[in-house]
């Protein structure tokens, strides 16, 4: 079947709380064709993250917000259908934040080759993609476990979670996940190795946190906030860490996000927060690439993809990701590749 | 007057919420006599300050709690009265963490002399103390303010914002000070040369903030917590630093202290938020303590004292520190020299 036109999925209106199909459209408009200096490139995986409902609000922050009647956008594979750029071929795997657009056309800056041989594609939205940085450089940069700490992770069965424990592991440190079910937690203690996950959604999670943090916390690398957060931090040890990477718990609230205020507890044991997005790390990508490849290379790191099939089935990923119903990154698969050499 | 008895004050019972005279007690005692290696010493000037309440609670913190029944303790000036060790004689001046007693028993470990040529002696329990060095680690160790940028103290008028927001001049910032009264307002402006003051009591707190926020706040150093706190941080700008070195707002609550999380504008902005206390850097005390006599000798450190009269004002001085009766120091002067040269 060849395509003889495009879609491309709009903001239409802004949502508050939580987004619904109504705040998108799907649009169809022409398959362009590449000038001078451009390339038509085909999307096969699509990524969904929880940072994109923050673009959804019409507020100031580290990335503009997304307009409204134009592309949602973020991280995609695709493969090159036709360049007019040096250097690139039909075939070629790329990847970059584009449109969620069936098509798009894009210059050279706006992509990057990646090497199908190295590792599956789709991984280049996760483990060697942007969750894969995030993971990388909040922990190591900011959280900066030593051997035999103990690191907590909430979100700790998804993309930027799962990443985390484990370069923890690699670290030396003891790891205790929170995730939101309990196939989740399996997930981490049988298959991760952590050394204790605890169900946040459990009648007794403030006990089991408590058994589990019986040494308290070096590193809290804090990927929900809320009252998960609350809670982990009144076991912070002196001197220690909080990356504070996301707080998908109040993203879609419509009413103040309300809790213990924090001072006391960072003075009581001089500890530090530090919120972060990987952009600020953009010098040392490279060398934290590398070191992601070469640990998964060497089956030091696993990771999980939630794989929806469907360009129409984007919306709900995005939304399932609020409501927990991915294990490790959510992706789109968007098309088999068509013109690729393998 | 030759005293033949010795008073100290003990902490009798924890408060609940806001300290009452109720929970002290003055204990008569004898005055001691030094055996070998030990001095006596005795009370000029005593420190009375807000972390001290924290100690007053039964619980775990970064030091011990008070004891009950057992003296209160903390920055003191003396004179030695008797010295059995070498290198101390009668009239030398020192100063040490010590008993809330008119007399004290020490060794050579618990003190340090003191030139009174240099400054005043009462100097020694703020711009030279703990407090001075509180300002000039929780400043420039955290919130490392470079030239033109914003940096906003509360509790801007006591014995830490003070120096605090001096500092920061000094290193070419620009100063916004947050303090409780219209005297204490026109102090930071007419005296210690802030940028702006505002006074958080003002019905139009909020929109005199914002006018002094124009351009954002790179650090905040905050010796208050609360809803002052609230308001502040919602303009920090990318890659701002938040000491937090008090929150006396909340000191005395018998409610949690609730008020907006915030992980959302941490992440917003990649703010830094590091909670201390002085004896993190005790390795760095000495060059602390030269910079800041250099300054105050080259006339660029202006203090202020709040000075009590008695021993038995100690706690009435103690509790003004809530009610912000103190501009500068809060010190109580004991008693005047009688042993010393000068």
């Amino acid at each position: 079947m060849i395509e003889t036109s495009n879609t491309e999925i709009q903001l239409t209106n802004r949502p508050v709380g939580m987004p619904t199909m109504e705040n998108f459209e799907f649009v169809e408009t022409a398959i362009p064709s590449p000038k001078e200096n451009e390339l038509l490139v085909r999307t096969l995986y699509l990524s969904v993250d929880p940072y994109m409902r923050g673009r959804m609000n019409d507020a100031k922050s580290y990335i503009p917000p997304f307009e409204l009647n134009e592309a949602m956008s973020g991280g995609i594979v695709a493969e090159v259908v036709e360049s007019k750029v040096e250097g690139f071929e039909q075939g070629d795997i790329v990847t970059g934040n584009l449109k969620w657009s069936k098509y798009s056309l894009v210059n050279e800056k706006e992509i990057r080759k990646i090497d199908p041989a190295v590792a599956p594609i789709s991984s280049h939205l996760g483990v060697l993609g942007m969750p894969g940085l995030t993971a990388y450089f909040g922990l190591l940069d900011i959280g900066k476990p030593k051997e035999n700490e103990t690191v907590v992770v909430s979100g700790a069965s998804g993309a930027v979670g799962s990443l985390v424990g484990q370069i923890a592991k690699l670290k030396g440190a003891k790891v205790v996940g929170i995730a939101g079910t309990a196939e989740k937690v399996n997930y981490l203690l049988d298959e991760l190795r952590f050394d204790a996950a605890v169900n946040y959604k459990d009648s007794d999670f403030k006990t089991k946190l408590k058994n589990a943090l019986s040494e308290g916390v070096d590193v809290y690398y804090d990927n929900v906030g809320g009252e998960i957060s609350d809670e982990v931090m009144t076991y912070m040890n002196r001197n220690s860490r909080i990356p504070v990477c996301g707080a998908i718990s109040a993203y879609n609230l419509t009413r103040p996000d309300i809790g213990p205020r924090v001072q006391g507890l960072l003075i009581k044991n001089s500890v530090l927060m530090q919120g972060f997005t990987v952009g600020n790390y953009s010098d040392g990508f490279q060398i934290a690439a590398a070191d992601l490849g070469k640990w998964l290379k060497e089956g030091k790191l696993k990771y999980e993809e939630t794989i929806v099939e469907g360009f129409d089935q984007t919306i709900n990923a995005f939304l399932g990701l609020f409501k927990g119903t991915n294990l490790g990154k959510q992706i789109v698969k968007v098309a088999e590749p068509k013109y690729s050499k393998k």
